[in-house]
This record gives structure tokens, C-alpha cells and sequence, in this order.
């Protein structure tokens, strides 16, 4: 049986923290006045072990799988959508296909699951496990084989992406009927009731979202919680989900920088964290999802999400425009000018200092 | 004695607001998934009368003025700040000279009032109506020449711009001590007790900021308030506010779109729009500042912040960075594929939508 490989995730260079924090506040402004940019640089910077971070070949993962739990009237999407936009996407077309190009991103569709037969494509990486993550109604989405040949996949795509040079990974993902596994996984993974964890998805009815609640429930009264990550992953995930998990896990024992777009992907975080916490210290949230139980993940793993402009698409779109926030923190923590620089100009004042 | 000349802001042309919220709905994703840009798209489609919206050449305008007021203790800050960071700016330093760079703007300072005479420079202009706004605990902070003559200098202004092709103006500030003729414009023009209108700015202590808030209500009840916006400005404003004033109502004149930036330049928009309201339908906000009274700025003229990010800075920074967010939502109605354009790969079902 295949077993996940150790994990040997760094911890970040705390050391350094101090030093980019003075970095920071030696730039021309009043302290603390970027807010949030300056937290941002701060984690790159410690991400990267450095006081000048650089950002390189940013690539997005947009990971694409299909799931029978459809069959249960889930979603109120045909399911067709999945390898439709996929093609489109590739074609630069859809939310994230446009916004790659918009933000700077290499965009990758990853086939974890689709229940399609895709022709070759140079963007299109066939990392299919089965055609579609199974109903999990009746039985667990994946076996532990194809959970962790998922997991697996996802660690093999970003070693890959980082041998190329790449250090920024946007996740992002495509899939009709994935708001289920990510409630569900949401649920197991934090306790909290299924029924705050469903939301419309795409765009349920009320009726919809009771419905899916109940088939969400039974299916975990069936199988149960594991005490095993992996097991519950299995059970109640789904193969872009996993792949998405080992994408994550394995950018952060690469020292890389992870972005996550909203429900689903941090439905994959959440996994990972599960697996091992110090994912955490190399993830961003790019964005307050409007799916509802997006807050109740982001509040467990205590984000602070860059965006809040309402996206419920998914596809990676909030991990691309968020990176322009990212991009541009790093730029101030390397190149605004510090006060001693802008003070060449003080003739009359050499201790000209904004204090806070 | 200088008037304000005729304005005539035209109101935006609302037939075309089912179309293009007919186009973005085509668009190949859940209607109403990538919220708040679909706003944003729709606003700018709206004030270029089209469904195909272009933005050309943006140019952030950070205009600078001292303040007299200074001298009442109601800033920690040296004046001297004032002219060294348009030194800066002009070097491409500082939060805006870099953040102009980073986020594609053309940045000019505009010297409106500062106590310090510059050397030309080709992306500085002079509109510098006196050396400093006066302090209005003693005397109104312009006379109704002077106010006037501001408004008119950031009419011209942006006159010229839109003249050289431009459609798209961010608004930035600099200037030591100007939180106060802010706090002190949003008390006048929203009858919102002063105290709440004041915070600590580039970092005032709590007694500072009770001593300031003390400075301005002495200053309140010493010139009263005007049923004339334009009297309002010119007993409370300072000189950059005016000229920003001026330099937003034209750019309405013109059709431009419009971006505000925190606590100072909202609080020319707070004066533009005590002016003729219509300028509303051509502005943005770009962020919700950390200054206590932009919050009430913000909810005042029923705005809707496109960033959230903690910025307290000013001098454009926020302007730059949500421009990001208006640039992809303006490519996400010209350029994201319909469901139609994308159904081309569908031959199982011609009528595949994703409904809500």
C-alpha cells in the first residue's frame, strides 16, 4: 500500500523577523501605515529566509476533477461544465484563463479527475486518477490508494514547477459539484455542524442547500471521522482536493509561496494543515470567498485574507488578482525608499523621523 | 471676485445598465460569482457610455499643500516632510513614486500650497496658490479667492490631462497636518460631531489627538458653518483639497473615472460632491483607510471600498493599488469568454448554462 513520504517542512527563519520588521520601518512613511503590506513582505520575506525576496515565474495550478456525488443532486450545474471549461480555460478563456494572463501567471490546468478524455495540450497536465472522485454517499470518494496516488501527483507537479524556478503557486480549481467535499471536509476537520458549513455553491436554491446538507450528513454518519487526515481526505474529498493537498504540502517543504483562491482550495489547506500545521507559515489567503463556510475555514486556520470583493468563482480567479497585492509588498519591502535615502534631501535636519 | 464657473457633470447613461449587466451575465461563470468587479466593470461602463470600456494613460495627481495649523501642535510631524517626500515622489521614491511605477500610473505632484520653492521639474506642477493654507483657528484657511483659485488650478489641471488622451485620474495627497482640515470638512459637510472625526493620523498619541480635536472644535465654532460648500472648503480645507476638489469635478466634467484615495482625498470628494453630487457616479473607493473618519466618509457618500488592506498613508497609494482591480474588471467585460463563445466545445447539450 502506498503511504504518504515524510514530510520534512521547514520552519521559517523567525531570526529574521525582527530585521525585516525594522527594514520595514526605516521606509518613508509613518510606521505601520501599509497595514497589511507590511505583514505580507514580512511573511515573504521569511518564507524566502531573506531580506530581499524575490518573486519568480509565478505558475497557477487550476486543478480540475469531476465527482459522483453529483448523482445526488448537488449541484445544479450539468456536469459537462468541468472538461468544458477546462478546454476553455486552456484556450485562455473562463475567470482564470484571463486573469493568468491579466496578473502574470503561467497557467497549468492539472486533470486530477475528470471524467473526459482530453487531447494533449502543452498547458494540460494528465494527472488523472480515475474519471471522477466516487459518490460519496455510498462509498469513500477515493480509496486510500487513490487519495494518496492524488496526493502524490500534486507533490510531483510542484517539484516539478520548482525545478523550473518557479516560488509562487497560485492554486486554483475547477470541479461541478466540489463545494460538497469541501463542506464536508470543513465539517470533519473542525468540528463544526455540517449544516453551517453548505452554502449555494454555483448557485442552489434554499431547498438546494437542505438538500445538500442532508446528503453531506448521512454521508458522514456512514463513513464516520478518522483520526487520520489522509483517511478523511479519502473519505469525503475529492481528487483535485487531494492533489491540491500534496500541490500545497509539498510548495511548502519547497520553501515556495502558496496562494489560495477560496472554498475549495482552502478545503485542500485545511487537509494539508491537518497533515502538518507549518503549511501555514507559506500560505496566503487571497480572498474572503462569499460561500459561506469559506469564513468559518479561514477563521480555524487564522488567515488573513488579502481581498474581500465577494468572488464565489473559484478557478484560482482571487489567488491571481491577489498576487498583485503580494508582488507589490515585496516591491516595497525591496525598493521604496527608506527615510535616511529620502533625507539626502534635509538640509536643515539630519533626525527627521515620523514617529508613531 | 472669482465664481466657481458653471459646472455641468453629466449624469451617466443608465439605458445601458440592463446591457451590460446582460453582458457580464454571459459571461462563463455563475452570474454574480466575481461580485464586486462585476460593480466595478458595470461603473465604468456606465460613465464611458459603453460596453466596451477603455482606460488610457492613468495618471495619479498627488497634490501637495503645508498647513499653518501646524502650529497649534496637531501633528507630529516636522513640516519639513512636506516638500522632502515631493522630492521623493518626483525621484520615484516613497509609497506613491514606487507604487505609481508598480501599478502602471503617470505620476505628477502638484505643489498647491507648500511652504518651499521647488526647482522645475518635468512631472511637477505648479499650482501653488500660497505657501501653506492658513491657520484656521485664527483665520479661515483660504480667503474665497484663494479657495477658489485652487479649485481652479485642479480644474485646469486635469483639463490638460484629459486633453492629453487621459481617462482614468487617482488622486494622492502630501501634506503635514492636512488629517486636520479633514476631519474638520467631515464634521461641516455631515453634521457628525467633531471628536469622531478626528484620529491620531501619521501617529498623534491619544492627548494629541484630544488636543487636536480641541484645535478643531474651537476652529468650528469660531468661523460657524456656511450653507455655501465652497465657503465651507475655504474656512476648513486646505489648499490641496481645494485644488483636489476642482481637479475631481472636472474629471466628472470630462467623463473621466475617477479614484479616491483615503482620509483627505475623500474628504474633497465629501466638498466635490457638497458641490454637485453627481460626481458620485464617477468616483471610486479605492480602499477603507485605517483613519477612524474615512469609515464615516465612506458611509456618507454611500461608497463601497475596493480594498481593505490597513492603508494609512495616503499620497496615492491606495488609488494605485485598486487600480489593479478596476484594470481586471474592466478586461473581465471586454475580454472574459461567454458561455456562448465557450459552448463551442459542447456537443452534448446546446443549452448549458450556469443559472443562480
Amino acid at each position: 500500500m502506498l503511504k504518504l513520504e515524510k514530510l520534512n517542512i521547514p520552519g521559517v527563519n523567525l531570526e529574521l523577523e525582527e530585521q525585516l520588521q525594522y527594514k520595514i520601518d526605516q521606509k518613508a512613511k509613518p510606521i505601520g501605515s501599509l497595514g497589511q503590506m507590511e505583514s505580507i513582505a514580512k511573511k515573504v520575506g521569511l518564507i524566502q529566509g531573506t531580506l530581499s525576496p524575490a518573486l519568480q515565474k509565478p505558475v497557477m495550478l487550476t486543478v480540475a476533477s469531476d465527482h459522483h456525488i453529483c448523482k445526488e443532486g448537488v449541484s445544479p450545474c450539468p456536469v459537462e461544465i468541468t472538461w468544458q471549461q477546462c478546454l476553455n480555460f486552456l484556450d485562455g478563456g473562463g475567470g482564470i484563463g484571463l486573469f493568468s494572463a491579466e496578473f502574470g501567471f503561467d497557467l497549468r490546468v492539472v486533470d486530477a479527475g475528470v471524467d473526459y478524455d482530453f487531447k494533449p495540450h502543452p498547458k494540460l497536465i494528465d494527472a488523472k486518477v480515475r474519471k471522477g472522485s466516487r459518490n460519496f454517499l455510498h462509498e469513500p470518494a477515493m480509496t486510500m490508494e487513490e487519495c494518496l496516488l492524488a496526493i502524490d501527483n500534486g507533490r510531483k507537479i510542484v517539484g516539478q514547477i520548482a525545478d523550473e524556478g518557479t516560488n509562487v503557486v497560485g492554486f486554483g480549481e475547477m470541479g461541478i459539484g466540489n463545494t460538497s467535499p469541501a463542506s464536508a471536509l470543513l465539517s470533519v476537520f473542525t468540528g463544526i455542524d455540517i449544516e453551517k458549513c453548505v452554502g449555494p455553491g454555483s448557485g442552489l436554491t434554499k431547498d438546494g442547500v437542505l438538500h445538500k446538507a442532508d446528503v453531506l450528513k448521512k454521508s458522514i454518519d456512514k463513513h464516520g471521522i478518522s483520526v487520520d487526515p489522509i483517511e478523511n481526505l479519502a473519505r469525503f474529498g475529492g481528487l483535485e482536493i487531494a492533489t491540491i493537498t500534496g500541490g500545497m504540502l509539498e510548495a511548502a517543504m519547497r520553501g515556495m509561496i502558496i496562494i489560495t483562491d477560496g472554498f475549495i482550495t482552502t478545503s485542500a489547506l485545511l487537509a494539508a494543515h491537518a497533515i502538518d500545521s507549518k503549511v501555514l507559515d507559506y500560505a496566503f489567503f487571497s480572498h474572503q470567498s462569499k460561500e459561506q463556510g469559506h469564513k468559518l475555514m479561514v477563521d480555524f486556520l487564522k488567515g488573513d485574507p488579502i481581498l474581500d470583493l465577494g468572488f464565489r468563482l473559484g478557478e484560482g480567479t482571487g489567488s491571481a488578482v491577489a498576487y498583485s497585492v503580494i508582488k507589490a509588498s515585496v516591491a516595497m519591502l525591496n525598493k521604496m525608499t527608506s527615510f535616511d535615502e529620502a533625507a539626502i534631501y534635509n538640509t536643515a535636519n539630519d533626525d527627521i523621523r515620523i514617529e508613531e
